[in-house]
């Protein structure tokens, strides 16, 4: 969190979920004066507690606030739309409409537009940090008008983690920017949102690389396993050279300290192999939440390769089998040029 | 079947299976004395019928040869220097060995090498055509002394599929050349395997660009399926731009006629999907049988970009699961820092 | 082109390009009734002379058509949706309006909609061939109300290749259907530039697998370079094995007769590397011109994998040099962790 | 720097470059007593400044060990062998030899087992921290015999970072284990090697994720370029979606606190970004230096897929202008289906 005292600002805050209600809690803690709504009033409860002021509609919470109005939705992308619609006739010249969700860009510049016809500023906050954000702070990535900007910051620089949570980086010196602290005006609106979904674009391609490494590692001690000989399917050529036995949780653990490839996601990778370095109780079925195709969508219109970022996505999708049909022309193919069998000798069974 | 009259060509053979006895078939049409061998007297006898000389063991088939002698081996890639190495002490200066099977280029040159030492001339010839080449004749890419290439060219000429099996080339006129009758000779020993490891690594990305297409057509109608909202699955945006049932048999069959994208394994789908569009026997885990892995290490040790080869055959290992284990670690990593828990939503049934 | 008598069919064509004018000769010649325009006079006269009537105007084409109106637009994409909207106010319920173009099926089916409204059909028809559907005829893919197809099928049939242009797929048997004729009503409106998108994205992968076949075989020899041994790059582990100059254009031609990746595009190259199998009249840059693209977007919405068809993709993007930032920031972070410096023993001169 | 006493190891070592000096030192101020060769005498020099003991052949460095002798080598993979087969005869049972370079595991599995025959243990020690390992303190990956684990583990503890250079990790408590103070046994000879390829395998992909990521928020103001239309490049569907003018340095900076996505990569980006964020200096040509490739070949050869770490090796190729002659052949392709010509639009100038 950002040093400093107490700010003035007053904040609408609709949407109480896994990551509402901590943000609440910690701009409470900063002194910005929240007025929230959820539907569940459990939600608004816990709010209160922190010293929320909790509104029994959005029209009561708009009614409590003060001009200029800020209002901070974070919602699921997919009732985004609804609620800015019951928002948007209760604002004025000058208020604010601020998304914490993960919309896409493409949406956000739709509903700047529009807003903007009525006065009304539209901010676009890409939030990272996940469940651990009310712990690490939330890395936030702005797209605003300057002035929505220059009203709201307190309420970023209380969302951030604070310049304390890295090193600084090697020439930066004096006040620390928000970028330091966390948080950053990326542009205009959509611009937040745009940063965000790179950002996610990238979280894939970097989970893929370890994941694939992993996979590599596992399989070191394939030269042991007895494998039927069949004409369908290519031997391993050099089986002396995979008999290791890799303790992969220990690896996770050692390359967090002095390596090249040290990182948020290997502490958490080795997190999750220190309880159980064979992942027995996941199927492997990796969802997608949209960004990472927005990203890939994003690369193509622009004629930019993205070879990874995709290559991770479709990984994605072939975890959940939809790449299934597509390996049945291949084996289609394969028995009407040359008669070969589907064999099952080369599976992994792990 | 190239032209010409009667040829005076003697070859033992050894290895009568799936498309060794068509070889000796057509061999022997063309006038060519074949001297045959397999363990398996039924096929030793199917060969006697088309005229070839059947001997009860390679030492015999040796003895039944003139000098200089050639012996071509058809054998499944893991017995060939088995083989070879009951083949070779009988040979003498000025003989020749030929491996038609699929052997990697590395183990060509070697082979060479050593034979070499005795005055020995060996020759690889990557053979292409599947259980068609009886009828289609065989594509023969060939990697040889030019002594020993000049010696067996009637072999080749007669079992490569002749000049009208496809409209010449523009600018091709005179007489045909070798490689407009089916068969060449790539360069040395090596040289053949190499050019059909290749000729392979293209197949598998030729298989896989319609596979992926074809997969792309057949869920044209995603956005009529009832899929259950989730936070973990993208939603699909579109849902309205994905109502269309198309004919996958008839599609493939469409585009055999006038389309750029016209070719032989495109006949082959058509008249797989003419049977059975659907492809339900399949099961959709595809073999992979040396080559397509070859090239890929080909161009890694060449430094060479080989993106689209490698992610066809890296979509067969997949098919078998061999994917599991990274899609664990980023299932794993997924609930490390969201929470996020795994869905089975988008799964593909089909 | 289809058998059978002279047909009544009346058309209005507007478009005569490189594609529309030989489209109007075919049609002509099998007794379509053709009423043509064109910006340029030239063009006009030229379908005349093939026995179309010129008219002078986008209103004199309509004046000409009797009920029920079919008019074909023969279009580069970007101009569709200008001239549909000047012939549009002119048609009446029960006419035809025909998109030959290269239109996204997206906006097929916002025109559709639009033009459902006034009772107009709309219909969309993929035309693969290019430059040479005049002599071998054009596969068609076709989407459109069942009524509008009934109509317009003289036309498919006249535009398509014929049954003879390749042999019958085995079991089909009895007179040719439409798609053995090269012409295939896929669906809706919409449907038939769905499955011409992919049949291009299909493309894309098609010819990438030849390309980096072929720049492997080119490679082959690189085994003889001198090259100078520096710590930033990767040292050729086997030269030996990388000592082959091979004959590229009479690779590909071999490959044209008995192999398993024969195609039209395989002639093609076959015939580019007759006349010079360097190639290097060429740069390397090549252009993309949309149906890629739009192949990999309805992949990634729909969540199928298309790893092949996208990696031939951005193969393309990176050829015309859209990687650079990516590989500058890569040389960036190897200089910041181990003080690599970028160097240019690796370089492809060729 | 792992805690504790002085300890009475001796280590002879060969090798003082750039890491090899830096570690030595380490070494030296940890009570391990060094004794060093270098072909240069300054180097030597400076390293017993730092109290080594600096030899003048490798002969004299080895007659000042006492038995077991332990001799490190920290070369170029490219002489590991030569020194090794110097140093090797002057070596006993119980003996042992120490490779601290990039060495291919597959050299350490054949000298281990050369080795082993002189009852000479093989150590490998795959080393990461680059330059900044003298600061850091370096991730060791060890394959070794039990024995000549324990007996060199005060040399892997002087040399790791420590157990305080990251959080521990959640569940791990007591006395830090090996790998949380940076050095694991991986398992025996090959192992280390082992690990630290996929290491860097890894690193490759990350590396390439953080590049495209940052090429497509480089792009963010592409619907800005006027741009030429052409029929031969796909336009820009929505340029009114790119028009952002993105901050890249400051994106890097704020990246690095609370979000997903940090790692020491993204740290040094910042740092190089912070300094020039148009990376004007670099020419955008990576090399690479073996373990990427390495990474590729071992997955191929087991089978399991690495579609992200071999596309970021791909794109390392294509970025030294290998992927030139694959590009050439797809122009050539499109020149001969549609009259093709290529263009120089949608070049990237910057």
């Amino acid at each position: 969190m950002s040093e400093g005292g107490k700010t003035s600002l007053q904040l609408g805050f609709i949407g109480l979920g896994r990551m509402g209600l901590n943000m609440v809690r910690r701009m409470q803690k900063a002194g910005i004066d929240c007025v929230v709504f959820d539907l569940d009033a459990d939600a608004r409860a816990k709010a209160a507690e922190s010293g929320a002021t909790a509104a029994d509609s959005i029209e009561a919470l708009i009614g409590q606030l003060s001009a200029p109005r800020a209002v901070w939705l974070m919602l699921p992308a997919a009732v985004v739309d609804k609620v800015a619609d019951q928002v948007t006739p209760l604002l004025a010249e000058g208020d604010m409409l601020i998304d914490g969700g993960n919309s896409h860009f493409v949406d956000d510049l739709r509903r700047s537009e529009a807003l903007a016809k009525r006065g009304v500023m539209y901010v676009d906050v890409g939030v990272s940090g996940g469940v651990w954000g009310s712990e690490r702070g939330y890395c936030q990535m702005i797209g605003a008008p300057d002035a929505a900007y220059a009203h709201l910051e307190p309420a970023f620089a209380a969302l951030a983690p604070g310049v304390d949570a890295a090193p600084r980086t090697d020439g930066r010196e004096g006040a620390p920017s928000p970028s330091e602290q966390g948080y950053l005006h990326c542009g205009p609106s959509g611009a937040g949102h745009f940063v965000k979904m790179v950002h996610n674009g990238i979280e894939y391609g970097l989970m893929a690389a370890y994941a694939e490494g992993m996979n590599i590692l596992r399989h070191a001690n394939i030269g042991d396993s007895q494998r039927a000989v069949d004409a369908e399917t290519a031997p391993l050529e050099h089986p002396e050279r995979y008999r290791f036995d890799l303790p992969l949780g220990e690896i996770a653990e050692v390359w967090r300290r002095g390596s090249v490839i040290g990182s948020w996601l290997l502490d958490l990778t080795a997190a999750e192999m220190r309880r159980d370095a064979t992942l027995e109780n996941y199927e492997g079925r990796v969802s997608d939440s949209g960004e990472g195709r927005w990203t890939a969508l994003a690369a193509i219109e622009q004629g930019v390769p993205a070879p990874v970022l995709t290559a991770a996505l479709f990984g994605r999708f072939a975890s959940r089998g939809n790449d299934l049909f597509a390996n049945k022309v291949m084996s289609a193919m394969r028995h009407a040029f040359g008669g070969h069998k589907e064999v099952d000798t080369d599976a992994d069974k792990g």
